[in-house]
């Protein structure tokens, strides 16, 4: 069991679009990611995620609407719901989601990642 | 579907050792909850439990060493693992954990709370 520093496991990496896991607890996990630019439209069929942004600003696009979250503020986006993540300037994320959770959803695309690393 | 401000969240009350749900996604909640002094020695049979500090310093007593969390960092502690929260000052924590998790774990306690509020 070890604490766990979210800025220190920012530096490990430096890619966008490509999760880290950096927890593990009751069947969920969590993951540092980063982003700029656009990530892509998708939804997952059976898993809630939870983005909360700890810098930068992260804008949250919805078929219907555009949330901005800034840092210190986190959204649930439920299941089912399309979303595309995207950022102007680089934005440092935490996710919280199930373990079969994967970053592109239902959409197959070149940005999916699977068998993510911890780091 | 609406954005969370943690802080925001964290001055709608003032008492300690009494977790709000200020959000639920896949069977889990997060809570916010402040602590200042001495939690009680506890452990959860099935739940694990994560403890991210908004602000200030949370020490995690576990029966062989004490951890201290400091803001940005969070710990995971396993299911039936026993441990104390205390705090000389006021911190700020953001709880990750099943629904099913009561504060005080396996001990009924003057401080275990039952039904707790959305916020």
């Amino acid at each position: 069991m070890q604490k766990v520093n979210i800025a220190e496991k920012m530096n490990l990496f430096h890619d966008y679009c490509h999760p880290r896991i950096i927890g593990e607890l009751n069947g969920q996990q969590v993951k540092a990611v980063k982003l700029k630019g656009e990530f892509i439209w998708h939804s997952h069929e059976q898993e809630d995620e939870l983005f909360l942004v700890i810098s930068g600003k992260l804008n949250m696009h919805l078929r219907d609407r555009t949330i901005q979250i800034n840092e210190g503020e986190f959204l649930i986006v439920p299941r089912g719901i399309e979303h595309k993540p995207e950022a102007e300037e680089e934005v440092h994320i935490l996710l919280f989601e199930p373990a079969t959770t994967l970053n592109t959803g239902n959409i197959q695309h070149e940005l999916t990642k699977k068998d993510l690393k911890k780091v």
